[in-house]
C-alpha cells in the first residue's frame, strides 16, 4: 500500500523544477535516503546494485590493464597531509578531523582521506628500489570524505565512493600516457556501456586538481544543460615524489624520483546517468549497469498458464540477462509505471492472447517502442533490443548535447547565450586567469575544459581580444 | 634483486617464536605493509586479491539467500550512538571522533562506525511501515574503526575490512533462524573452502556482542592452539527496535516492534588462515580463494620449446584456473621457495625431459606431494589435485585441533592442562559469571563458547563442583 500511495504521487515534471524533478528521482525510484549526518547518504539497494555493476565493468578493465586493487588507511596524520603545499592547501579546508581516540585527546590529527595520494606516495616511498619495480598500477575502491557545505544526492556528498588509481612510473612520458589511457577508459565506458557523450580535454590551471600538473576531464552535459564532470585524470610529474622523497634506481644506476599518476570516477556518476536519461516518468537506465534488464510483466495473470510461462520466459532469459517477474498482486498498469520509474530498458509483457500467438511484447523504456516477439526468437530479440537500447540512448543524448552548444566569438555573444541558453558554448580563450573569471563574473560560466578536439572559432580570446591560445567549452556546472 | 635477498632471509620459525613468524609471513608474503597512522595497514594487492576473492564467494551466498548490499555513512553522530544504552556502554570507549569539520568546530561529535546496527536501525524505522516490508535482509562491505591499543595485521587493526549483514524480521522465531542460517554459511564456508574447522556454539553473556540477546560464533584453532573467533551472528530481539522506534503495522492491524539480527565476518580470516595452514616456509592458501591457483615453472627454460610449452600450458589452464607462468630470470630453486612463500596450491614444473615424455610435474604446497601427469590430462588433474589440497588442507587442521583439544573434570586437572598444554579445554560449567571470571584468573583461559554439539563430562562444574547447565569450550584467544 505504501507503494500504491508512492505511485499516485507524480514526479515534479523537469520543466517545472529541476532540482527537485532529481531529488524526486533518486527517492522514488529508491537510489537513496537521507540520514541523521548531514551530507552522507543511504545508497539503498537498487542504488547500490548500480554502482556494483559499475565497479565491476571498471575494475575488468583496470585488471586487463595490468592494475592491482590494494586498501590504503581511510586516515591521513595532518603531518602526511601537510607535506606537498598545493595539495594540503587544496584539501585542507574541506576534511574532517579526528582529535579523539576512546576518551583519549590525540596528539596528532588525523583526517579523514579526502583523496589519498599522500597514502600512496608514503607507501610508494617503502616499496619503491629500482626501476625493476615500476610501473606500479594501483588502485582502490573506497569512500572518501570532503566537507562540503551544500550537498546533493550523488552528485556533492560529503562521503562519496569511488575508485581512486595511482600509478608510478620510470619516465614522464609514460606516465602521462596512462594518463590519457585511464582517460580514455572513463570515456570509453560512459559513451558505450553507460550512453553518456563526453568532452574529453584538459582543464584550466583554475580549475585542475591541487598538487597536478596536468588534469584532464571527461564533461558530460546533463538536460538541464549544465556540465557534470564525470570523470577526471592527473598528471602529477615528480612533485609528490620529490615531497615524499619516492626513489629509484635508474637503468644508469643513479637516483631518481618516479613520475606519478591519479584518476577517478565516482558515484557521482549515477547522478549523471540519472540527469542524462532520466524524463518525466522515472529514471532511464543504460542496460550495462541497470541492476533489472528486463522486467515480466504477465497480463491478467490469474488465467491459467500464464505465470508459468512467464517463469518460463524468466529461466530462459537468466541465463544470459538480469531479468524478474512481478507477479504480485497489482494491475499491470501499477506495474508498468513502476518499472519505468525504476528506468528498467525491457519490459516484456506476456498474456493469454500473446500465449496463443506464441509471442511476446516487448516495450523499450527509453522511447516507448513496442517490438512483438516470436517466443522461440526471444533470447536473440531481447539482446538485439538491449543493443538498440544501448546505441539509442547514447544518440537521444547526442543530439541535445549537439543542439544545446554553441559558439561565441565576442563579448556580447558570449553573454547573449549564457544568459538566455542553457548548454555549452564554445570559445577561443587567451590563456589569462583574469578572463577566465571575467566570464565567470559577467556570465556565470566556468570553464569546463580545453578540449583534445579543438575547432578554430576565431583567432582572438572572447574575452580580451589578445590572441588566443586555445578554444575552450565553458558552462555552468554541477 | 631486492627478491633474492628477500628469499635469502628465511623467516622465524614458529616453534621458535610464533608472533615473529606471523608477522614474518605477512610482510614477506607481501600480503600486507605498516603505514604512519597506528594500527592501521595498507593491505598489498597480495594480500586484497585474496580478500576480493573471499568477498565474491561470501556476497554469491548472501544474495542467493536474498539478502541486498547497500551502503550506510561511515560517520554515527554521538546521540544516535546514545541511543542504546548497553550497546554505546561497550563501544564508546573504542571510536575515533570527528571533531572538526574543515576549520570548523562540529555541533555535534561524530564517531566513526565501530560496527552500524545505529545506522541500520535508523534508517529501518523510516522504511518499514507494515509486515509486508519485511524481512528486510541487508549487507554491507565496509571497513570500520575501533581505537584498539595494542593491534597486529589482520587480526586486530584500527581500521579493519568486513561485511555486516543487518536483518529485521516479523518474529523473533525468523530472526532467530536468520542468525543460526548465517553462522551456519560462515561455518560451510571456512570449513569447505578455507580448509578451517570450526566449532559453532553460543557466547556465554560475558562475551557477548553489546547490546545483543545472544552471540552465536565459530571458533578456530590457530597452530599455537589459540582460538580465533572467526565470524560471529547476533539476535537482538526487539531491543534496538525499541530504542530505535522501529514500528510495523502487523497482520492484525497491531502496532509491532520487528526482530533482529547482525553477522559479520572479517580480513580477521586472512589471520585465521595464515595461523591454521601455514608452516616455516610461509603461507599455504586454500585455493578457493589463492590469488594464484596454479604457478607454471618452466625448467631449463633456455632450451628451445620450453617456454613455449609453458605458455602453451598456461592458456589452456586459464579457461578454469588462477594460473601464471613465472619466466623470469629467477632459478627454478628460487622460484619454488618464493611461491612456496606465497602459499600457491600447485606448482606445475615443464623442461626438457618432461616435453619428451609428454608430462608434467605437479607439486602440492600443503603436503609436498609430488605427481608425474600425461599433459593430455592435465586439466583434469589439476582440478583433481586443488580438490586433494582442498580436503587434505582440512583434515590436516581437524587432526591438529582433535590432537589437541583435551577434557577437565577438575579444576586442578583443568589448571594443569591451560598451563601445560597449548589448544582448548572442555569442561563443565555451572553458568555462573564468578566461575568463567575464575578460570580467566586461574588458568588464563576464557570461555570460547557453548558448542551446539555438547558432550556430557560429567554433573558439575569445572570450577565451583555446582551441578552444571553446559559444556564449554575454554582457551586463549586472539
Amino acid at each position: 500500500m505504501a507503494e500504491q500511495k508512492k505511485m499516485v504521487e507524480a514526479i515534479t515534471p523537469m520543466e517545472e523544477d529541476f532540482a527537485k524533478w532529481y531529488t524526486d528521482i533518486v527517492k522514488k525510484a529508491e537510489l537513496m535516503d537521507y540520514t541523521s549526518v548531514r551530507g552522507c547518504m543511504v545508497i539503498e539497494p537498487y542504488g547500490w546494485a548500480i554502482w556494483e555493476n559499475i565497479q565491476h565493468i571498471l575494475d575488468q578493465r583496470f585488471k586487463e590493464l595490468g592494475h592491482e586493487n590494494v586498501s590504503m588507511p581511510m586516515f591521513i596524520p595532518e603531518s602526511l597531509l601537510n607535506k606537498e603545499k598545493e595539495h594540503v592547501e587544496g584539501f585542507a579546508p574541506e576534511v574532517a578531523w579526528i582529535t579523539m581516540g576512546g576518551n583519549e585527546k590525540l596528539q596528532e590529527r588525523l583526517c579523514v582521506r579526502p583523496t589519498s595520494e599522500t597514502l600512496f606516495c608514503d607507501h610508494y616511498a617503502k616499496v619503491i628500489h629500482s626501476w625493476r619495480d615500476l610501473p606500479k598500477l594501483y588502485n582502490q575502491w573506497c569512500s572518501v570524505v570532503r566537507w562540503e557545505k551544500t550537498t546533493r544526492p550523488f552528485l556533492r556528498s560529503v562521503e562519496f565512493h569511488w575508485q581512486e588509481g595511482h600509478t608510478m612510473h620510470e619516465t614522464a612520458q609514460e606516465a602521462e600516457e596512462e594518463t590519457q589511457r585511464m582517460l580514455g577508459v572513463y570515456a570509453d565506458f560512459c559513451e558505450n556501456e553507460l550512453g553518456i557523450p563526453v568532452i574529453k580535454g584538459r582543464k584550466t590551471d583554475k580549475e585542475k586538481f591541487s598538487g597536478a600538473v596536468a588534469t584532464y576531464t571527461i564533461e558530460a552535459m546533463m538536460h538541464d544543460g549544465k556540465a557534470l564532470q564525470s570523470g577526471t585524470s592527473h598528471y602529477f610529474g615528480d612533485g609528490f615524489a620529490k615531497a615524499f622523497n619516492v626513489t629509484f634506481q635508474g637503468r644508469d644506476n643513479s637516483i631518481c624520483h618516479p613520475f606519478q599518476t591519479s584518476w577517478g570516477m565516482s558515484t557521482r556518476i549515477i547522478g549523471g546517468i540519472i540527469m542524462t536519461h532520466g524524463d518525466n516518468d522515472g529514471l532511464v537506465l543504460p542496460p550495462a549497469v541497470a541492476p533489472i534488464q528486463v522486467i515480466i510483466v504477465p497480463v491478467a495473470q490469474h488465467k491459467p498458464g500464464v505465470l508459468d510461462k512467464a517463469q518460463e520466459l524468466r529461466k530462459r532469459l537468466k541465463k544470459a540477462f538480469r531479468v524478474r517477474v512481478d507477479d504480485s498482486d497489482q494491475s499491470p498498469g501499477w506495474k508498468f509505471a513502476q518499472y519505468e520509474m525504476k528506468g528498467v530498458p525491457l519490459r516484456l509483457e506476456i498474456g493469454p492472447k500473446d500465449i496463443e500467438k506464441n509471442q511476446c511484447v516487448l516495450v523499450r523504456r527509453h522511447d516507448r517502442q513496442k517490438i512483438f516477439v516470436p517466443l522461440d526468437q526471444l533470447e536473440q530479440a531481447v539482446a538485439e533490443q538491449l543493443e538498440q537500447v544501448r546505441k539509442g540512448m547514447y544518440e537521444k543524448a547526442l543530439a541535445r548535447r549537439e543542439s544545446m552548444t554553441y559558439s561565441a566569438k565576442t563579448l556580447e555573444e558570449f553573454k547573449k547565450i549564457a544568459d538566455s541558453k542553457p548548454g555549452f558554448v564554445k570559445a577561443m580563450w587567451c590563456g589569462d586567469l583574469a578572463c577566465e573569471e571575467k566570464l565567470k563574473e559577467v556570465a556565470g560560466v566556468s570553464s569546463r575544459c580545453m578540449p583534445f578536439e579543438q575547432e578554430h572559432i576565431g583567432d582572438t580570446c572572447v574575452c580580451c581580444g589578445k590572441p588566443a591560445k586555445t578554444m575552450v567549452y565553458w558552462g555552468k556546472a554541477y
